[in-house]
């Protein structure tokens, strides 16, 4: 005897009403085996006072079933489930814990191990990242001010309703005036095409860019995350030197006289990982072999408004003249990471390839939150923002600068940079980083580790635009600390 | 004799430095070759007087040029462009005009010409969609608020740094019980992936799910968007008949006899673009299918929350036990469609697939819009909201019936849809529906024609819920002026 007191807890605060909740539930123990097919059903009056229930509410909800298929109701005889239902070919496998129906699909699926797993960080650490902007400096709250303003739809529903997949025109209309100013790249808004950050911009260049067996250029230490979109579209990774004067174009020359190079990925104005800037000759030397082999360049300038003692050079992009140069930006490392809107400036060929791209795989940004940005560049907001970030960021530059040098020098060597939002640490070769990272994470400090970077010279950045004196001092204590338990001797030893 | 004078126009307003906007210029001219190599500057003394600036700001532009090594700076001799640059390599071609220098990369670029371009709708039209809600009716003033609330960092720094690349805890959490409530969902938050709506949803579940060559089931008449993925991503469609109870599943069982099915997508509780509800037996045979042949089901069900007769049937993926079934929804269709936050329930290997993809696709969603639809979702106002459109959204419905059938009947038939957004009007095949599409476009009205529904009966989708009742009387009023004058006498005889 199926317990029917048991079959439900009506609940009035759903939306849902509870007739349709009756036949929620009775459907739910059909197709689970519980109720078999052809079994009757107690009457309507018997149900309602079981479960307390308004009679009328049964009768419905037996009415839904029997207009939906599950159940027959035969006049004066009653309501039967209905015998048509293949219940009896469909056998659920047992009734297993919620978690474990929905631990592994009935169907096969491969996944693709070489993309790796985001480990989420924990909350209330500090964060010694690989160079983001300090959060609390953003002005989240006007650009949500704005945000309103332009979701208003008194006004217009043009933000709300689907949009230009290119980006919102606004927005590139005031990039392309403020790129052009700020760093002589000449486009115009078909040019410019909106991202979700520099992320997207990478992955939709490359998607549009690559078949499988492709050469891409990148440094011997690069962006990972170049590393993984490429191996994911089939592509093939080739790596050339980085000096202090950047990438070492002459090796790129050397390459292409042997393979068909497709493209080039830098971010010329501070090499990541390790901050140098690429020399003006090579930049046009690189320019020109774009030209006669015909690859693309592509131009991640993610730090261009972060400078701090010489100024900046303009962009690759700003010198191209033949249209070898896709070139990446994001609000992302000017306001905030969640901030999820970046740029790409490039041919119109090139645009219409993202475009296409773009419109299936999630078919537009975000249009409130693009004109809203556009409104705060036209306003100067986001100039004030800029300048604001770069007096402070400057000061933590040079605080770190001097607390690495007087704390932790017989350890650590670094050049300091001229711009970003990281400093590029060589440690001493004997200093176990991962080690020293799992220790410091105990302290609820987050180190940032590569491990292809610890190759070259025990490398790590550590960023220090997103700490305050304070946080450094406190980082860099327990860094020392921790160091000089350990290698007491042999790290001296070792410089 | 270089024309000096107008090297520059000083702009102190711009965030650049005017040293450094003398720098730039002269950087542009070198690199385009009207400064030559080896070339003298003019003193820093005449220069500042031609330009109109102070001597200083010159002398600091020179030594950054050649700090950048554009410039040599020879004691008492003067200020000469680099002889080391390889400028009498790097030729530009000509200087023409900035657009045709943005027309075409200098690389080869081949377009994926498969995929559509999105065309966008004119402004101030009325849009008869395929089926989209009401923005006017959109809570977008309370979104916003949350939005400000959340990213106020005073409280927390948490949702403006990086996030979870499967969605905000607490969205995924509040989802979790929603769908449980309302439609018998068995997920936990581990089981909700947030994704920035069903086209994201769509391409990566297939992106996760195909290799070149793998067979996609869809209807006869389907979402063409779902088409364009499989398509991209190499895959094989294969389409069954759609009948008056939905997707003809026997036709599917009989093609996994011949081929290795890997998924079938559809929109069972209204086909789309027909309107008709997946009956309740058929859906127990495809989960059963599914679980034999081991292929996917991907169950977008995006119009759930709109039913106005019977109440919906639950959705299959409530009655899946095996883990078959990949389950979609938008707050797109619930909200608008600028609100890019979509959903997709699956077991946790196939989630795991997404999270590595998305990672590098666009590394997450938007974290603050997230944790604020989250708490629309707790307090009910997300659940208030939808109450509130669905009254508005079901006299708009029974008005464009009842207009459909008073002022076209001689031309239309239709079954009034029990839910969702939109009717399904097969025209009389008399009818040339791109013509009227195109003549309604001049009187400022949009008809989505999507040319291979054509064939299905000479159908198009007329959505209701985002047009009031005067738009409905303008829309008719026109389509019948244009039609009665065309096809006065051949249709009605066709009928």
């Amino acid at each position: 005897m199926y317990p029917w007191k048991t079959l439900l807890t009506p609940n009035r605060d759903l939306p849902s009403p509870v007739y349709l909740q009756l036949a929620n539930a009775i459907i739910q123990e059909i197709s689970a085996g519980r109720i078999q097919a052809g079994q009757k059903l107690p009457g309507t009056r018997a149900l309602a006072e079981l479960i307390g229930l308004n009679r009328k509410t049964v009768i419905i909800a037996f009415e839904e079933l029997a207009a939906q298929g599950w159940i027959e109701l035969q006049p004066s005889r009653g309501a039967f489930v209905s015998e048509k239902l293949p219940l009896d070919r469909y056998r659920p496998i047992g009734e297993p814990a919620s978690r474990e129906v929905n631990a592994e699909t009935a169907f096969e699926l491969e996944i693709d191990t070489s993309l790796p797993i985001l480990k989420e960080k924990p909350q209330n650490s500090i964060n010694f990242t690989d160079g983001t902007p300090d959060v609390r400096l953003a002005p989240m709250d006007s650009l949500y001010r704005y945000c309103r303003f332009f979701a208003r739809t008194r006004m217009t529903t043009r933000y709300l309703t689907y949009g230009d997949v290119q980006g919102e025109i606004h927005l590139r209309t005031e990039l392309a005036n403020y790129l052009n100013k700020t760093r002589g790249l000449r486009c115009n808004p078909e040019n410019v095409f909106i991202s979700r950050g520099s992320q997207m911009s990478i992955f939709l260049s490359l998607k549009a860019l690559l078949k499988p067996g492709d050469v891409v250029i990148v440094g011997e230490t690069s962006y990972p995350v170049v590393d993984q979109v490429v191996e994911h579209l089939g592509g093939r990774l080739i790596r050339v030197p980085v000096d202090e004067d950047g990438m070492q174009v002459e090796a790129i020359r050397k390459i292409c006289h042997k393979e068909t190079v497709r493209a080039v990925y830098l971010t010329p104005h501070h090499h990541f990982p390790t901050t140098v800037t690429l020399c003006a000759d090579r930049r046009i030397q690189l320019l020109e072999y774009a030209h006669i082999h015909r690859f693309a360049i592509i131009e991640d300038d993610y730090d261009y408004d972060f400078h701090y003692t010489s100024s900046p050079m303009l962009p690759m992009a700003s010198l191209d003249r033949s249209g070898s140069v896709i070139y990446l930006g994001s609000f992302s490392k000017i306001i905030a990471p969640a901030v999820r809107i970046g740029y790409l400036i490039a041919p119109l060929n090139m645009i219409e390839a993202l475009n296409r791209l773009r419109k299936i795989i999630d078919r537009q940004g975000d249009s409130v939150m693009e004109r809203a940005l556009a409104e705060m560049l036209r306003e100067g907001e986001i100039q004030r923002h800029i300048k604001k970030s770069l007096k402070v960021y400057r000061s933590r530059r040079d605080y770190l600068c001097q607390k690495l040098t007087s704390e932790l020098g017989e350890w650590i060597t670094f050049t300091p940079p001229d711009g970003g939002m990281a400093i590029w640490a060589n440690f001493s070769p004997q200093i176990d980083l991962p080690k020293l990272a799992s220790q410091l994470r105990e302290k609820d400090i987050i180190l940032d580790i590569q491990h292809n970077w610890l190759k070259e010279g025990n490398g790590i950045r550590l960023g220090f635009a997103s700490v305050t004196e304070t946080e450094i001092d406190h980082i860099i204590t327990h860094m020392k600390q921790l160091i000089s338990a350990e290698y007491k001797i042999s790290a001296k030893m070792g410089i």
